[in-house]
């Protein structure tokens, strides 16, 4: 029931990704079989519940490298280094099992970043103090919710590639991320990118793109 | 087919006021018929278009002090002076509508008001360098479109009364002020109360309530 | 991991609370440990819930004064009692965990309050009789959900500064609140102020800024 | 290309009322032609415009009583009068136009009824003064826009069958109407009907079927 | 906490119910020991659900008489008997529920009701058979989820005052019943009145006012 | 600027159709340069307003075959007659324009059908009169606004392939028709296939995949 | 409390099927009860949740062929063989519960049917490899969540009837499937017709209204 | 009114681009005659209608070089020439307003690029021949509305960065463009980043923030 896309990885240099939500243990153990072979064939699995991990086959299981913060399993080991630099930053802490998805996924690229927790806008000097830091990284993902005003004033401030990733922190209108999302997207801090909300995976992928070497 | 509500002025310190919005020309000129003859009663109208205007009976249309860009009326003069000082705040040039609205509603009601127009987070040193001389009034209106970001920005940055007006500026995602509403609503930026969309009267209505003579 | 905003308290006049909310164990304690040795800084957690508090690594949660049904919980003791006075109405009595969210928020602020409980407008009068008690205040937190009716009926009625708090109290196009948020927003009672939904919290804190005192 | 449903007069005790909204002239002239020789056959077109009526062919509309305000015309006459009496109550005078809608549809079923116009609860006299006169009806239809709280209150004040019609009323948040059905639809006052927005015959024709004559 | 509206039987011949849904054991409990005394006042709890029966102080739950499937309990029996009949119509088998909701409500309220399940349109001959039997009733309430397609075809069969209940059941874009509430609100079956999705007990209450003895 | 489709006839035994809406005479007149020369490949034109053949260069729309109610334009002639046969049957005279848009797809490409206006089940007899001659056809065609209950009924009666096309036909609720989308996908009647919101050309498209010729 | 509707075998050549979500175990078990003896009578039961199965009355599942993962149970064996082929196509592996209910349905209505898993078009060779094979049918269902692109690809390389549905799988503003249900509806590949997102049973249902014997 | 950001062009390598959608024409005027002396600051206007264009003072309005199809001006001509190369690629040729938004934007950041029309993925012929050419490109802007599905294709054929350009193309489910950015936001093609509806001019500022010179 498996059509594992091998090739990917020739295509667009990252191997396809394994998106665990919504799949059962008899889902997963069977990629996992399809895969455990493939020394060779490095693997990221996101959003792979700890619940979901613990009911895997242990002969299976074992041998991936677990995160359960950020939901993601390693197969194989990572990808091989590679340029370009990218800063994660968050405007609070409930937004790091969000970032650290990014944080695994550049880690499992081989690509090297720095992590800028908790500092939003309502305490504006936590990022004032950390502009020039930030600004030294060649991508910036900003991992926001609520009213994800980070985005703008970040996008304001420096001429960095920005990718907003709206959070589904907040409550109420905050509508699970989607008012974060609207916000990002109307941005009057121009030219910021988005991804789907949650979507930490999504952004460091994107950077991956960016900054793949150019022929 | 009007009761006009005469005792509110003294219920609520101010007149019933009167949302031309969706009244034709024969119920505003009923209105202004009833009202004409009580000059002692000054009433504001509001969301009046220059069309509306144009369309009403010369000799009743002749008494009000009309601001097309506001689309705002002043019947039989301005409220005495009341104490409380207001600054209106907007992020861009094109919600300048929306902040007229809230300036003449002060003006009015006979309140103190400033106003600091296009100083929206994309260039934060515009709201920087103003931070003291916005926070030296009593209330501070925050309108904004788009993203909204400038109210959580404000918000943090100063402990006086926040009120934040969204305004239907914006296209796409922004959907008529909704995402700036909802940002304003989940904003960051704590204790931060907020208005309908395009609602400067409400907001000038509000900062009147808040600083209504106590006993 | 965190950037705790100590300078908030210098700045707006209040700490920064704690939403904790969307935070695991591991956060929570982290931000406890960090604050609990600075005695003479006092703070407010917001929506914790038992289960989290529970959770807590006992030497650090010994130190909170919990309260479950509103879900705060006090760390180093209230801030000092400072001027004004605050009224909070409920339509219902289901309505009261977000209220007494509210009337806790106020306590730690040290801002004198009353509870008006379960006056809604199905039985007019239990309002009516109330109404010069509760206009003896200077802020009117009005906290309903379903159709929020009482709001525009308060806003009606008394000149004071009223601030509208949706609840998610109801069952199918009340939609979780979103009814209630709509129709304070829409309110025909001019010059209502509104919170984001259940937020009791951000009304209290509004409160504040609204009673500081003025230079 | 008109199946004109005659019986429905015998079945419902109410000739097929013709919604003009989205025909064209053809379309109209058609279903007129069809009608014009039925003298015995009553018929009521709603959401006739001005512009459509003009658009008619003079042969055919000279026969129509066409009300612009409300958008309504009737062809042959009216029904014979029936039992049971309406009242009709609006909180605004912009919600006229759809409280029109319904007394012309009353009228043209010949059904007894009266208007109260203006009432809305932000002046909450005005209703409390004709709270009796109201409640001697066998039905109150309620017209409101924006928060519609004026449904609530009325059905918590009298045991009357409340039929709420929320109108198009308002801007922003309103929502075209939605804000206002969604307040009625959850309104603390218990057992209160509602119909699509702005549907002043479907209120009045439910009236009838609510007013028939039991066998 | 509690302050039950005692007049209402006065004021709409029904006492107020209590919704139970969102309210704690503490709550529910208070309201019974207030109630438990007042055996000459009737009361009907709704959306009380098994497990929230099953936590109350057993000294008071014991004079309940509670009805899982409708989650409905009566406390010091029912209304005196009153005129009017109620026909209870549901499209299938899981709209039960709901239906059981209005019956219960109808029970307590002394009026005389028949219930007709399972007859939705997809099997037209089931309600084909039945149309005299229901015409018969003063009121119809039809409760139906997905399309709701049955109240359009119960109300162009027949005169009746037709209610129709929109029922959660569904899955997709039947959205929770939001399906069925506008397609009933916009349905062909002109003068066809709606309540909240899965409100049975409003319907019935409706009923109720429908019926009420005429001075 | 445009890479026109040609091989999608021999692909999908269809040319490909241009839909007008949303491009200026400029991009329309070089579609129509770039197909005028090609007598041997019949087009569709859709959605063209009469607003637009206005405008378009007369030396180029002469060649078309264009009918403004349906807003359709054929070039080059008809395709070749095909097998299968097709009924088009709409609720109301106010669907006529979409199912004309049907109509004239179904003609251009050679399929035989009928149509069967204003049959909605608010009269009922007027369906069930038809439902041996609707059911004679291959495939069934169900144009419908406000509720759509037309298409759970015929699904209920027939065992032919009913596609549903909803309309925007309605007002408040009816939200242009979503309300008649959601309730047809919604439908009781099983096995219902639907299109997009006023897509007459889809449904009569998609009769042609169903009765194209099986090898 | 049931009327199960026998005669739609004969009038839709298919038995009424039963949806189990939202019925509790006396439902169910009273419309086994109901069935069990018809032993002439196939009946397919859908969304069927393996708790609702092991709750049932043993002596009453016994007689069921249950499927868990598809959660459908058969009753009294499976139609008799009819023409016609489907092909069922999925985008991902997540897809494949959705698409087994499709399966199932069609093995109990004797359909014949190829199932091709996992070819969404992030790795386009996937499906460009298969487009004969599944061509080779007479009607293709492609069963996509999220971007929902496969179906477009799918509608653009052949000639098939294809029948999209769109399944609930994704995050955000995937939003249960409402964007695979919206982008199907939006295809830019003409003529493809949709079902009610995860509704493998109504595209089956469907197949067989398209390849029922003609007269 | 005007405080126009001239340090942007320092901060972020790109002046602060003016939105004329929303402002007046005295607005515009202001804004003209304010930058019209800075003849080193060059400018550029964005959703800039020909009607607003039409009725600037002449002696402001010549020195503008003006496109009515992008409804973009340039004032003071281009930036320098700048590294990195962008293709524009759009889904439909309805989709071109909105890519020659991005290609005048690119032309004016001095910014090589080329552009690719109307190669939807229902003839996907016209992408696979072009793919190549496509990839040689450092950024790839998809273009698209309705489905969007094109955005999925390309960012699985190609490792290039990608960023989606949802458009407003479309009607019924395409709602103004949410379904294209909703289908953008869930893509199968991993890592793709996306702009508000109908933003051609953020998608090439990002361009512009991903080419910038690296230090």
């Amino acid at each position: 029931m498996v059509n594992y896309d091998y090739p990917r990885r020739e295509r667009l240099g990252m191997p396809e990704a394994v998106l665990c939500a919504g799949k059962d243990s008899a889902a997963l153990n069977g990629i996992l079989s399809e895969l455990s072979d493939r020394t060779d064939h490095p693997v990221l699995f996101t959003r792979l519940e700890p619940l979901q991990f613990d009911r895997l086959e242990p002969a299976l299981s074992r041998a991936l490298d677990f995160d359960p913060l950020s939901g993601t399993a390693i197969l194989h080991g990572r990808l091989p280094p590679r340029q370009g630099t990218v800063a994660v930053v968050t405007a609070g802490t409930a937004d790091l099992r969000v970032a650290t998805e990014a944080v695994r996924t550049l880690h499992f690229m081989g690509v090297e970043h720095s992590l800028f927790p908790d500092i939003g806008v309502a305490g504006l000097w936590r990022l004032l103090d950390r502009v020039e830091q930030i600004a030294a990284h060649d991508v910036v993902i900003v991992v926001a919710g609520m009213d994800a005003a980070l985005a703008s004033v970040v996008g304001g401030l420096m001429s960095n590639c920005v990718i907003g990733v709206p959070t589904s922190v907040g409550y109420g209108v905050a509508q699970g991320g989607t008012t974060a999302l609207h916000a990002m997207l109307s941005s009057c801090g121009q030219g910021i990118l988005v991804t789907n909300i949650d979507n930490g995976f999504g952004a460091a992928f994107a950077a991956h793109r960016i900054n793949r070497p150019q022929d």
